[in-house]
């Protein structure tokens, strides 16, 4: 895991100058960040705090009925602790409304739909508060494509993006970020009983490994194969890859030769 | 303006075989496109019918209830012209149930929300019909950024995103495009009286020419002057570009220099 050891004290303060500048080039008063009590929307607004100032923060807390009520506290409280504005919008009956018509929809278009009526909320709020919204993904479910397009990807800067989610966790503990948080299974929290890795089927230990060999390291099946990866894993991991790349990328626009 | 003046024929070749290879790559069964009715939306299906057959293309018209009733009436009659399918949501319950709780928003922020709707609305409804979704926004509103963020510029494949909307003009003439629907003045149809030339502050005929020796060609502002361009109109339409260029982009990450 030692490759994947960071230097909080180094990545803190280059995302700090990374978040304030972004704030400052925008010309914009604050960022608003969706806080939803999980470790990378903590981090983020941890973060964010340190970079520009408390009074320079704000919550967006957009729970969903079926949502745990302990994730809800969690980011309340989370925006207590900090000192930092925090506005609690129940996105149900935007969701609920559409889906009255199709009640037929499955849990993942359900869970789609949550992320983008919360980025509609976000991006509404932004004007509210004179603000830039502040992305929260890290760059494991960045490249597994864990994430919804047009939804939870949807932001102006994103600080924890080039950082896997077990390096999300090392700066979470350096900035202080509670225990109960660091420890929490990671999950969308779309419905009931959902974690990250059961529905990914793999851990975050072991796939921030591969993806930092087989992305950051450009090693070849072979060469990840002796390292102790499973043909099977390494063939999962690059098909996910492969498979959500569009949502690593702006719409493909058909380029005329000479229009 | 002969400089726009686009060989239709070869265009509707090319920008068809583009979408042909853009449903056969992702393995998709349809297109789903947002119609409004308007010239951009109208023009964008009937190729797409062009290049994969009225089957596999699918109408879904989202009116709001302060929407000119005559556009969505439109809509239906184009898509039924085409024989293709089509399927009407009022996206008004979405949107309002979120502005119950902030009744003092603008319509700036209403019709930002709106577009964003029709997106999460056009993603779900993606799925249904197994389909990739369709773009409709054109070059010159991709250059003003004339788009909501994550809303109407959000899409699977762009098919007129090179080609400004003097030149989408002259495309739908060729397609077939009833007159009546492409004499309409152009509008996002966001709020009543609203004509996207009343709101620019100038006329596509003028900003096309100005966008194709500006961006295209790369005239710098001595000779835009020459060709008869006022020093205000020209720094008005770089102001423009220059400010919604965040979006045209991703979001933009932290890179690490060596996380």
């Amino acid at each position: 895991m030692e490759q994947l050891t960071i230097d909080t004290g180094k990545v803190t303060d280059y995302l700090c100058t990374f978040l304030w500048d972004e704030l400052q080039r925008a010309g914009k008063r604050a960022f608003v960040v969706g806080l939803s009590g999980g470790l990378d929307s903590v981090t983020a607004t941890y973060l964010a705090v340190r970079a520009v100032g408390k009074e320079h923060v704000v919550a967006i807390v957009m729970p969903y009925r079926t949502r745990s009520a302990s994730s809800t506290k969690d980011a309340r409280r989370v925006a207590e602790t900090l000192g930092i504005q925090s506005v609690v919008v129940d996105i149900s009956p935007m969701v609920d409304s559409y889906f009255k018509r199709f009640p037929e929809a499955d849990k993942i278009r359900r869970g789609n739909a949550m992320a983008r009526a919360r980025m509609i909320v976000l991006y509404d709020q932004s004007v509210v508060y004179d603000a830039l919204v502040l992305g929260t993904g890290n760059k494991t479910e960045r490249l597994l494509g864990y994430t919804t397009i047009w939804g939870d990807m949807a932001c102006a800067a994103s600080p924890l993006g080039d950082l896997y989610k077990t390096q999300v966790r090392q700066l979470a503990r350096s900035l202080g970020v509670p225990a109960s948080i660091i420890k929490k299974p990671p999950s969308a929290d779309l419905w009931a009983g959902q974690t990250d890795e059961g529905e990914l089927g793999f851990a975050y230990a072991d796939v921030d490994r591969l993806l930092h060999h087989m992305i950051d390291e450009g090693c070849d099946e072979q060469k990840l194969r002796t390292m102790g990866f499973s043909g099977d894993f390494i063939e999962r991991v690059r098909q996910r890859i492969d498979a959500t790349e569009f949502k690593r990328r702006m719409p493909r626009i058909a380029r005329l030769p000479d229009a």
